[in-house]
């Protein structure tokens, strides 16, 4: 029998747990309800509020429903402002950090700083927190070498994804020092992620078998898996229990598993129960 | 005949170019003129202005002539208060580069952050630029490792002494980003002090002799002698051509020469005039 050792930061975050339970809730009470986008990246969980009827578009066009729910990453300016005139009922389930970061990018622009958005230009959260700044006068920078090609500034400010890691976060920090004479930080990182890496990394460092549970699509579990490879290289990625292989558990007397902060409970318990058979 | 090489930037930076020249002029105009400090850190300077009756005292009470000249490097601003309650008429010298970091200090404090002046606590400048913060909510940090036993904050500004050092100004707010969700950063150092340095890193490197000019009371001329002595040991902080040793010259055959900011011209000159004479 194999030693399983489960993170106790494994799963969803304050704000993804938020954004579930208002989508389900708003599920039962409303007549008819789209999400703007998957609320969470977890295709397993997007599945399960479609069998409730929750519709996901990727438009806010789209909505033919009497409410729209908007995901945890939030959306765009834009977006919202969409919504508005279509005078559909908006159950605002973007996570408050998240919130926060848009916040600070609108006033931020307002007062005049230049603003570097420390992040993945790609990913819907950085687009939503983007959208916030004034047109033209936003710079996402996903490291320090790209911090390094920035122009000159006379006041500059910087916001990051709420995922971030904090140590990109502070060389970003220190190469932009060179760019500006005044610099505002807000340091907008979700100590959520710390912490579960963290914990992610102490774990890898002590069992043979490293399983890190989240969705494909999801870009904080992909981390914390490569996170874990780096000190662990027999880790694997997997979305449900059915992703198992049994060859991987052959010889594993200690193994480790966390999960992304968009991974619902009951997958996180199918893959420990599959894992326990396995293992037997 | 020994190569002489002078740097461009030795000597008066803009706002002791600018207080010294205040200060003859107040001694021309005015029917009596106290200074509160020594206008600059050159005792010569300040002799030559002692001999047209500009006469140094300590303490504002001390003042009995009709006016009063600032220092460049700044005062307190109880010192000030002190001095607007005396009636007398001030002549405000401080150089405008402190200047602003004081009104920083101020309008960061009333704005409720916790401030990090970093510089070298028994220095005149960051006494005066300390008293316009909240009492009790300022920190002076000289170095990181200071910084390190910084408590934590929800909001800190950091500003600096216009001589420090940039690499350790940027040090210091790597730490702090650590201490502090928000940093507010105002880059207060006064690029006259790293233009200085830097010419005087590349002169010390080229030459068998280094002499740096200055008052020995001048931190920014002690720091100046410590960079040239850490590239070429064979460095002597002098304060005027008096303090030559002869010995000094023998084999020398490239001599740099650079002054800190408070060092007149005229006691450049004499000391070139000097070393001529003993190199001919």
């Amino acid at each position: 029998m194999a030693e399983i050792l489960l993170a106790k930061s494994a799963g969803f975050c304050f704000g993804v747990k938020r954004a579930t339970s208002m989508a389900f809730e708003s599920a039962d009470t409303e007549a008819s309800l789209a999400s703007l986008g998957p609320i969470i990246h977890s295709p397993q969980l997007v599945r399960r509020l479609e069998e409730k009827g929750v519709r996901v578009v990727d438009h806010p066009d789209e909505v033919v429903e009497e409410a729209v729910i908007v995901r945890s990453h939030g959306v765009t300016s834009g977006e919202m402002a969409a919504l508005a005139e279509k005078k559909v009922r908006v159950v605002d389930a973007t996570c408050p950090f998240v919130k926060k970061a848009q916040e600070y990018a609108a006033s931020l622009s307002d007062e005049g700083y230049h603003l570097v958005v420390v992040g993945e230009a790609e990913h819907p959260e950085v687009q939503g927190i983007v959208s916030y700044g004034a047109h033209g006068q936003v710079s996402v920078v996903a490291n320090a070498d790209e911090a390094a090609s920035l122009g000159k500034f006379s006041r500059l400010a910087i916001i990051a994804q709420t995922t971030q890691s904090f140590d990109n976060f502070r060389q970003i920090v220190d190469v932009c020092l060179k760019h500006a004479r005044e610099l505002r930080v807000y340091n907008t990182i979700c100590n959520a992620t710390s912490v579960r890496q963290k914990e992610a990394r102490k774990i890898a460092g002590q069992v043979s078998l490293m399983l890190v549970i989240g969705g494909y699509n999801s870009a904080n579990t992909s981390r914390l898996a490569q996170i874990c490879r780096d000190i662990q290289p027999n880790t694997h990625h997997v979305e449900t229990a059915d992703d198992l292989d049994p060859d991987w558990f052959r010889g594993a007397d200690r193994i480790g598993i966390t999960a992304g902060a968009s991974t619902p409970d009951w997958l996180i318990e199918q893959v420990l129960e599959r894992v326990g058979a396995l293992t037997a």
